[in-house]
């Protein structure tokens, strides 16, 4: 078989052996003060399980056991103190139930208080997207009627009494079961003054009064990691707020591999990851409609994207087949389902459209990519890169869409590299090397490790700074003898090579060397490798060369965080012209945002879908060479 | 207001202080063998109760505690043993917790062994139905498809590889969600060689193998009294069952009226009443599926008739607006459900139709009714009689139906007669009378009681004979001297004044004469008086005379029963040709099966039921009218 899928396939068995502690039984955790319930496999950090509820504790020091932040009161059943536990605590706390999260695992049902002082602030998430122009058109009315009350000269039947009146108004309605089923006593406490919620033609709701100027709706992209939800006011386009969360399924699975591995291995595996991504989409709804004010009950539309594993799991669909060569989902179609039917705690009869999904492995997320930047003038040739552990992407060009995904690996998002974290607080976003190293890291906090973008950046300065050759080996300190000490110092030799100091211990937050080694080089040569080979692949199956690009297009949290320069410089995407390279931010989230505002622009996702050419790379000998090629770094003349 | 409103005030009244005791909390009675549990009111007898729950005891004696016959075993919170009781059982198996099913109300939690010889046959219920031609095309379609399984050369998720294969096929389908949430393993499992089952343009099921020859349907009369069935085989419209239960309801009220007010006055009374409904169903389903030896799961549609208040249950729908002027329905329209959505327990995505209503009190049934005798040949005069608590009826001319519902009181099923009953085992249902009395009963029992039938003829024969006048005085022995003695002997003075004897008592399986006394006789006199004004008041609205009646077709089980002279004799319909008058056995069951057989045979039900005109008797000058003057029975001569 081709190198994709040797890739493919290695990445998943490496997965599978990671979670091969999660085949065991399910534990519960119940996090108070708010009490909320989560089941997590045994063995699980509480530190994880509070993030699988949303309820993540502070941990400046990366969750090492070193600041001691992490204090929860703990009673249940527990793995025993260790020595940092002791050494941070005292015999006295730990006596009373005080542990640290970051190192105190559930083996049994377990209840953790966290005290305000450690909760934590969220991961920064992307949540801006720029939307363009589309028509407003939700195929969500409300009409405000005044009915004549039931009399023995009038005993029309409630809801016939309804649907003729808003018939002589020139909408036709048909009922829905659950309206009519409290119809009756709706208009009656109403005093037959109500307004009536029309969704395409079925009533979906009577409300008391005229709330004709109330009527939202809530566009999810549903990620691996991050939730984020935006919640729309349908009468006139406006953003009325957004809110991101960490998808609660991380703890039974860091990436997409582990978590089919978790759906296809547990008793009700499946059906957990649907309550944990569903409850990111109710704690989104809680949290955007206090903030702006509404009441969800007038949220009557949602529309969703996400990658096919993570749609699949929401609507509660068997994701074995993602598990298993070929790949292939249960369903491409987009899905519309009332929101009552999974449990989604807007109005009980809202629509939830979970956009449509083009294979195994490019989901609604990239066709809602492509639908927020449509090609609309046509002629121009245009990429447009969704950069992660599963990288989509997608190249236009003479009105022909081709697709094709590329299993990266976690590199990017900071893991199965040594310092590596994602980008949270204290992780080193960019890197700068001239006569030593600067670097920044979010939100000002000490480092604590290394996320996607400042690993792009470090590898790119060290190419330039010629710590790293060509073909990704790290020089020694001997072979450097034309840099400056404050550089070669850092070239440090371990018992397991070679490594790069980018922070000393003394200025880091973990009280350690934040280092880059050769392995942790490999891994971004064959991340990188991998996604641009793909977009060679893409380019050769157009018949076109880099430099008839007039555009990339870069999707999602890497993508806007990135240095297009370093990205270039590592030969993760083609190297043309810097200003042709655009951020577009969390696209896929526009493309649900367009999904919610028109009719018309599902139509559009359906076509997107069922159009695209879908390259496997799995089976493409072009990849295979492709993939040779660029996992080594271009040299310093490209 | 009008003698109709001042009726249906005055049933309506009585009834809700005869379910004055329904107000009381509940409390559970578990049924053995089988652990049925049905939850009923305080204070009521165990013989209702296992009535309720489709578990019948045994009862000759009709309930009244003489024979003994209707024994269980007893334990939890009942009330002591009666004296009837102590004399038929014995203090020795009374300690053994032995108790008669007729004398024992469950005061609290009660659990009831009925042994085998305590069980009863069922009432004799009618289930024949005659259908007239019509299309097969239920909506229903199988496809078997044998597809080529996913490979790296062909990645097509599971449903669209399936939705392909059927449009290569000239079938389009969309996706339903249960059906996607198992697709995938549904097919791996069949090896890829399944059938498709398809419900208008939805995938409804995905089976193993060919099973394109089983496709069936069920056809529902839910009737307040009695529950119908009938399996049709959706490939050729033949019947392969029928099952009639007597509705599980009747615990909680026996008419109309009663259930209202359990449904409005009971916490979770709607739900207690649309489960008792949704367990005939079941049942039913069960039983025909059972004795046919088809399997449940390949029914993949049910329609569904009955009176407005029984399919507003049945669907959850609020019922406070039927129990109180001006009786509005919640809805009029026809309703599709999938199966799961109210637990009907046979495919899952099977759809059931609830055929439309007209009015508060006339529903589908008499849709249905109307719908299986469509007036084809124009031009002639109909009448369609459902005579019963609520008669429904309908009168059509020149292509306009009018239709109307009388609440002529619960006469005619035996109840509110000094000895009257259902027609079960031991009823008295035909009556002649000559120079004696002569009677049949139905399964030949010895009498027990007066169904509705054995009224009927019993009045109209005691009219014939003399000993009822035209005023419905009941004449006294001194009045009927020229009459012989064995008639004569017949007529006793009781307290309560004169009553004629039917049956002595050392002929009854009672031990007590079985009687009509003054009273019952004024109770017909209500019903058939506001049968026949009913009758009268359609007839003038249509201008209208009896004469011009080409045809009066009498639906239901006493429409089939009655003997069509007496109906006349008495006054319960117009004198026309008795050969004018046809029992069309369950018409609205055939109503139901059409709307089985064919989608257009539900367009049609909808049209009949918009473009019928609904007479409000209540606010009818006529009606009043008619009502002092049908109260009379006719003179010998007409």
């Amino acid at each position: 078989m081709s190198g994709q899928f040797i890739t493919k396939t290695r990445t998943r068995l490496a997965a599978a052996e990671r979670y091969g502690m999660s085949k065991g039984k399910l534990v519960s955790v119940i996090l108070e003060p708010d009490g909320f319930e989560v089941r997590v496999p045994v063995g699980t950090l509480l530190s994880k399980a509070a993030a699988a509820a949303g309820r993540s504790v502070e941990m400046p020091c990366g969750g090492i056991g070193l600041c001691g932040k992490c204090r929860v009161l703990v009673s249940g059943d527990v793995t025993p103190p260790d020595t940092a536990e002791e050494r941070l605590l005292g015999s006295e706390s730990l006596a009373d139930g005080v542990r640290l999260a970051c190192r105190t695992k559930a083996i049994g049902n377990t209840r953790v208080v966290i005290p305000d002082e450690s909760r934590s602030i969220v991961q920064k998430i992307l949540s801006d997207s720029k939307l363009r122009d589309c028509c407003l058109n939700p195929g969500i009315r409300k009409i405000y009627c005044e009915l004549s009350p039931p009399s023995l000269d009038d005993e029309r039947a409630e809801f016939e009494r309804l649907a003729e009146h808003l018939s002589e108004h020139g909408v036709g309605v048909r009922p829905n079961i659950n309206v009519a089923r409290t119809i009756s006593s709706d208009l009656r406490s109403a005093s037959y003054k109500v307004t009536a919620v029309i969704c395409d033609d079925e009533l979906i709701a009577v409300e008391s009064g005229d709330t004709t100027q109330t009527i939202y709706g809530i566009a999810f992209d549903l990620g691996s990691t991050t939730v984020v939800g935006y919640l729309i006011d349908l009468t006139n386009s406006k953003e009325l707020g957004v809110s991101a969360v960490m998808n609660p399924q991380m703890v039974y699975g860091d990436d997409l591999v582990g978590r089919i591995s978790f759906a296809t291995t547990h008793d009700d595996g499946r059906k957990t990851l649907q309550a944990a991504a569903l409850d990111a989409l109710n704690r989104i709804v809680q949290n955007v409609s206090k903030t702006a004010k509404v009441s969800a009950e007038h949220i009557y539309k949602a529309s969703l994207v996400g990658n096919t594993c993570m749609t699949h799991l929401l609507l509660g669909i068997d994701v074995n087949s993602l598990g298993q060569s070929p790949y292939v989902p249960s369903m491409c179609a987009d899905m519309t389902v009332p929101a009552r039917e999974i449990g989604l705690k807007v109005n009980a009869e809202a629509k939830l459209t979970v956009l449509p999904n083009v294979a195994g492995f490019v989901g609604s997320d990239l066709v809602g990519v492509l639908l927020s930047n449509l090609w609309e003038d046509g002629g121009q040739v245009r990429l447009a890169v969704d950069i992660g552990t599963n990288g989509e992407m997608a190249l236009m060009c003479a009105g022909k869409t081709y697709v094709c995904s590329a299993a990266a690996g976690p590199a990017f998002e900071g893991a199965g590299i040594s310092c590596g974290m994602r980008g949270g607080p204290g992780a080193i976003d960019s890197v700068v090397i001239d006569d030593d190293v600067h670097f920044t890291t979010i939100m000002e906090r000490k480092p604590i490790g290394l996320c996607g973008s400042g690993l792009v950046d470090a590898v790119a300065q060290m190419l330039d700074a010629g710590i790293v050759d060509e073909g990704g080996r790290l020089l020694s300190a001997d072979d450097v003898g034309h840099l400056p000490s404050s550089l070669r110092d850092r070239l440090v030799t371990t018992p397991h090579g070679t490594s790069f100091v980018l922070a000393w211990k003394h200025e880091s937050g973990t009280g350690k060397n934040l280092s880059l080694t050769h392995t942790d080089i490999r891994h971004l040569q064959l991340a990188k490798g991998s996604m641009h080979a793909a977009i060679q692949t893409l380019l050769k199956t157009a018949g076109l060369e880099d430099a008839q690009l007039d555009q990339i297009l870069l999707a999602g949290a890497f993508g806007n965080y990135i240095s297009v320069e370093s990205a270039m410089r590592i030969g993760l995407i083609p190297a043309i012209d810097r200003r042709k390279v655009v951020s577009i931010g969390n696209a896929a989230g526009s493309g649900a945002k367009l999904a919610l505002l028109c009719v018309n622009e599902l139509q559009r996702a359906r076509t997107i879908a069922t159009s695209a050419t879908h390259l496997e790379l799995a089976v493409s000998p072009d990849y295979q060479m492709e993939l040779m090629e660029r996992m080594m770094f271009p040299g310093q003349s490209e």
